[in-house]
């Protein structure tokens, strides 16, 4: 029989049956041994903090006990466990049996309802419609960027900047421009030189606020310039305030959506460190669109999206409206008390040391120390500064190259105090030990 | 000043500080109004669930309360709850306070090192390293797709088949091809169509066993012929065994990994259903590779892909021990047997209905219906037929449109029996309502 020979004929159903129908394979195809690559997106799946770790040679002096500054999760030291009303919120939706299905892709009708409820200001009303859950504060920006942008297009991220936007942008076609913080004006965004990166194909502009890896937060006047930029320019901001309320006393937080006119806002959240619970993959987006910039169409585009893998955990949704209205106001000062203190003595341990300058921080769990690297004429970046640094203190810092700012490494605060009181003492050594005068000042003392 | 002048300098950090800086706004730009699209892939993401059953009209017979038998939740009517043991693994979890923390990207070491033991066969030996933790059975198939395939490569999936394989990979650029299932043989693969789709840029072979939407389970020699093409043609195997071991007494499942000597296999499953907690969101991805044809690559390539979003809920992660090991094998059992009996009282009851051909499943939960068109004049096709279904009888099925199958449709046993039988004599009153004799035997009866 001709092989080639194809036959189709259908039966009542409409639906070919195998008697009927002789189907020619393909011939041409050259299929004859296996050859099976990874894929350009997984390739182009980057993780610098990896990259850079897994290329440091990190042996600890055996002599001197690790301490880890280098860590963002603040549950590893188990010095900042959550509340208990947040345990006994799970528990209870675990035994009340209600939240073992699937709940819809954008999250339970009530648990939107309850953060809308949570986040809405005034200036900046949210209703259940606006509220998106996701797994983890991750998928909130994955999702955001992925409905903003096409392949081709480009996103404007902080630098120094938490590393996922990128990781995430350029694994999907998007083009990543980075805009300079400003470390002496406490991280400030130097908006001349944002706006000089806006072309035709910026798809929108990340803002994190409070900041990883800086600790910093923006003032109510910084932010409003930041918004007249992305308004001129007509930009659509992701603000990234997974860190939002997390800022010490005397300072104030405020939601950039809370700021903005016209600017259409998806803002990202979750309650991996404000609740200290990175673990429960609980995220969100909170839709900001006064003016229907957005419109119906990015909408959809999220809920869209949203199917592809559902959202969180749905224990941990229906423990949501607990979580949020019943953990006590003291939990939270506890935190930030403890960040704030912790900060303070590190910052005032590495302002003594010469050769560094570390910034103060005003909020999150993180805090950002420069390298005067004409004075560690021993090493050639922060990579290696802080890879000999665990070499002989065994303390680990992550290296800033990590987020793009090399000459800085960046300090968790959320160790407990003890510990960052000996890790400042022996970044203090390693330094003292390291440090050289100036070329032009040893030339003086050579005199 | 002139507007395009251009000053960098650079400070002892190598940063640039702001006042050494003019940058110039590209004037060329054209951004003077807000033009915000949703991206390509949010459009392209496509649930053809949702656009077939939310352009349906479904009005219910007020006189007649509603039955659903469309919602693949086993949860909903609260006849199916999850095992006690469940539950109290996960406030276990709550309770041992060490499991808030974030886990490894691809899940803690302890719970793929139980998952491994739990599915290790001798023919199929698996270790903690070939696990990996995902949100759902959904992310281990985006993950296992996008590793695997690149846009413009072509994947296999079945017909008809669940949903999510087409929308996760038209959503990425890949090309679905549909190969027909043989409902004449209890859904078996029709192998020469199969084997007549494959190309060169046929990256994967998607099988789904025992299946949504037929609940055919595939014997060992025709999984063993599967495997056969899948080797002769040098494709990959992506297995959604989600529903494995869910079959009916007298009919035994068997992965298809543990029958393959060579074809690499990434055999996706998850909690959601054997386990009916499918909102909780714990799937994983079991790799298996014996000859190292995927070899390090693809390993490594999910790994990266993990690290986007990171996966499951850590209270899930730290229960699932004893999830796996503590539920007794009495909880399984009797799913089964309820789901076996409640499609046997469906399936004998719709088999005496004329115009309905219904396929007795032998696993899963659910249950193909065809509708012999020529009998039902009246409606245009499945879309239709269910839908007056609705308004006659309140009892909705699943058109089988939604899994690119006109003309059948899915009914879903996991309703309580009661339920169920009343479902069954409403969809015989409709069809005896609306069942017209073939033209040629009205034509014998004119006469
Ligand atoms: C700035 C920033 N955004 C987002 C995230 C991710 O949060 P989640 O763990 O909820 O995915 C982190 C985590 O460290 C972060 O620092
Ligand atoms: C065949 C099949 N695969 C995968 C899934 C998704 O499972 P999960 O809810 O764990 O994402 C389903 C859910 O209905 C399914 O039927």
């Amino acid at each position: 029989m001709d092989p080639d020979s194809y036959v189709v004929k259908l039966n009542g159903n409409g639906h070919k049956t195998v008697k009927d129908i002789v189907y020619p394979t393909k011939q041409k195809s050259r299929r004859q041994r296996w050859n099976i690559r990874a894929s350009k997106m997984s390739i182009n799946t980057l993780n610098p903090i990896r990259s850079i770790v897994d290329g440091m040679k990190l042996t600890p002096n055996p002599e001197k006990p690790m301490i880890a500054l280098s860590i963002g999760d603040p549950t590893v030291f188990g010095n900042l466990p959550t509340d208990d009303k947040v345990l006994q919120a799970m528990k209870d939706a675990i035994d009340s049996h209600k939240y073992n299905g699937y709940a819809p892709s954008v999250g339970y009708q009530k648990s939107r309802e309850v953060l809308a409820n949570f986040y809405s200001c005034p200036e900046a009303p949210l209703e259940a419609e606006d509220v998106l859950l996701t797994s983890g504060c991750s998928q909130a920006i994955d999702l955001a960027i992925t409905v903003l942008c096409n392949p081709g297009d480009n996103i404007l991220i902080p630098c120094p900047g938490f590393s996922l936007y990128k990781t995430l942008a350029v694994s999907l076609g998007i083009q990543v421009k980075l805009y300079n913080l400003l470390p002496e004006k406490s991280w400030e965004i130097d908006l001349q030189h944002l706006e000089s990166l806006i072309d035709d194909r910026t798809a929108c502009l990340i803002v994190n606020n409070p900041s990883n890896p800086c600790g910093s937060v923006y003032s109510k006047e910084h932010l409003q310039d930041i918004l007249s930029v992305a308004s001129k320019r007509c930009l659509p901001i992701l603000a990234d305030e997974i860190y939002g309320d997390m800022v010490f006393p005397g300072c104030k937080y405020q939601s950039i959506a809370s700021l903005s006119s016209d600017v259409p806002v998806l803002a990202c959240g979750g309650l991996a460190k404000r609740w200290l619970v990175p673990g429960w993959r609980l995220g969100w987006i909170l839709i900001h669109d006064r003016n229907q910039i957005f419109g119906k169409e990015i909408r959809q585009g999220l809920v869209k999206l949203s199917q592809r893998i559902l959202g969180a955990c749905t224990i941990v949704q229906g423990a949501l409206e607990s979580i949020l209205n019943d953990t006590p106001q003291d939990f939270y000062q506890r935190t930030i008390r403890f960040l704030k203190s912790n900060s303070e003595i590190c910052f005032s341990e590495l302002s003594t040391i010469p050769g560094l300058t570390p910034v103060m921080p005003s909020g999150a769990m993180y805090l950002m120390v420069g390298i005067e690297m004409e004075h560690f004429p021993e090493f050639l970046d922060d990579v290696q500064f802080t890879e000999h640094l665990v070499t002989e203190q065994s303390v680990f810092c992550l290296p800033a190259t990590a987020f793009e700012y090399p000459n800085y490494f960046r300090i968790v605060v959320t160790v407990p105090e003890e510990m960052m009181v000996v890790a400042c003492g022996r970044i203090r050594e390693f330094c003292q030990r390291h440090y050289r005068p100036r070329s032009q000042d040893s030339a003086e003392l050579d005199q």
